[in-house]
């Protein structure tokens, strides 16, 4: 099952979509909060059970598909060759950092680049949403029985910040405003084999990324079993699983600036295109 | 102005204190919360003018002084002398790390030490809350403006997790859930001189750290405008400035265990005592 959320006049409409038609879940939810991302299965139900107003997607603007994330919690050098071309040797645990929650946006909305900002970086990312609290899995847990859906994200990061004027911690260049682009789709763990999946970024239409979830370090099910003993995963709460190689960091390719378009795609989760607007280098 | 929240069978009631009573503000605001905490001068002025009811603190229990926090965002290596008892030079610029927002507790309740964390360590520091937006302040914005009140904060760390299972991202040992007990009371910028604060804190009354503020590499000003570059600070976010010598990394004393009573203070700004409970080692 897919959900998202639509940006309408009267603010966000949480939608699913069951067998190519899309149904209205406002009545049923409300909106996708982390109040609400633990009904998802009941609202696909009803979906399924004729219960529910159909939606017409012709032309739809999709919000992020979760309303106010808890936390916004990222895997870093999670691929081995974006690791290398990061300068890193593979790391031995998942490495986690933070991203402020404010930082999630619309997956279509431009990207401001406030000036100063000259080493914006692109990275596709495969994200999961938090369903049911995580703390302290158990041996016999199934780790995505706590994941309401995969989607896309792209972690935009100001290297400068990240590496040259943050003392060695990364949060200083992962947390502008609408740094993370969220969506379009969540898509239930039962329509996705998170292990296989294509994804690629592209600057202006050229090939940056492309890789397969499949190079992954450590696959979805070990990093939310590995968080769960450092932290309590809530619903609502957003995990990057980290980037392939092919970003900026890598020397290969210039850095973002204005007027710049971003797309990137994950098979099965839909796409994004976000462009990069603002005044330019201070 | 001094606020708080306090415990009670009907949930959290806000409540300020002026000319040395205090007053339910339930009825004005609701409750203390991103949405509200723009609203405390409004609150104090109701207090002044005589248009609240006055509440006995007898037996008060407190709780966090503001519900649901965005954003925990921290400096490290802010005082000279525990950069240097943690191994580190003292930074060229504020270096931030976050902690996730489920981390924000009440200030005397226990902490569970889970199984397998066996360096847990204590770090009181001066806390702010943010009141307004602030993101790129000018030259000319005054930071302390964009501040609701301080606070006394435990950013209790594990250490292990911190440095030794981090790949180097703190985040991993500062996540753990409770790790941030704060308050109890929430003083507004008018009351307090951010700058010459004496800070402590006793493990079952044994002194660890016994600092001041003066002693931070960057103020609470400099702080706020440094982060603004990085990110948007948000109402309600919760900003820790960073802890002075006498912690338990420094090899002097030793790490916390079931049973431990931590107790820390701040001049002007209250203090807090927390029971460590738990299973002790796994």
């Amino acid at each position: 099952m897919k959900f998202a959320r639509l940006r309408t006049a009267q603010g966000p409409r949480p939608v699913v979509v069951s067998e190519d038609e899309a149904y209205d879940l406002a009545g049923f939810l409300g909106d996708i909060t982390p109040k609400t991302v633990g009904l998802l299965d009941e609202a696909a139900a009803a979906a399924a059970g004729g219960r529910l107003d159909a939606v017409d997607l012709a032309g739809a603007v999709f919000e992020a598909p979760i309303d106010r994330a808890g936390a916004v919690i990222a895997i870093g050098m999670n691929y081995a060759a974006h690791a290398a071309e990061s300068g890193s040797a593979p790391p031995a645990a998942p490495v986690m950092f933070l991203k402020t929650p404010n930082t999630v946006a619309a997956p279509d909305d431009p990207f401001e680049i406030p000036p100063g900002a000259v080493k914006v970086d692109w990275e596709v990312e495969l994200a999961m949403v938090i369903k049911r609290r995580a703390y302290r899995l158990a041996a016999d847990d199934d780790p995505l029985s706590y994941v309401a859906g995969f989607t896309v994200a792209d972690d935009l990061s100001e290297r400068t910040y990240q590496l040259e004027e943050s003392g060695g911690q990364w949060s200083k260049g992962k947390c502008l405003p609408g740094s993370t682009p969220l969506g379009p789709w969540l898509v239930s763990p039962d329509e996705v084999e998170p292990s296989a999946l294509r994804l690629r970024s592209f600057v202006d239409d050229d090939p940056r990324q492309d890789s397969s979830t499949a190079d992954m370090i450590f696959d979805c099910a070990t990093i939310v079993r590995h968080l769960s003993r450092y932290l309590a995963l809530e619903p609502g709460d957003v995990v990057l699983t980290g980037t392939p190689e092919g970003v900026a960091l890598s020397g290969r390719f210039p850095y973002l600036k204005p007027g710049d378009v971003v797309r990137i795609e994950i098979d099965g989760l839909g796409g994004q295109t976000h462009r990069m607007v603002g005044a330019g280098p201070a």
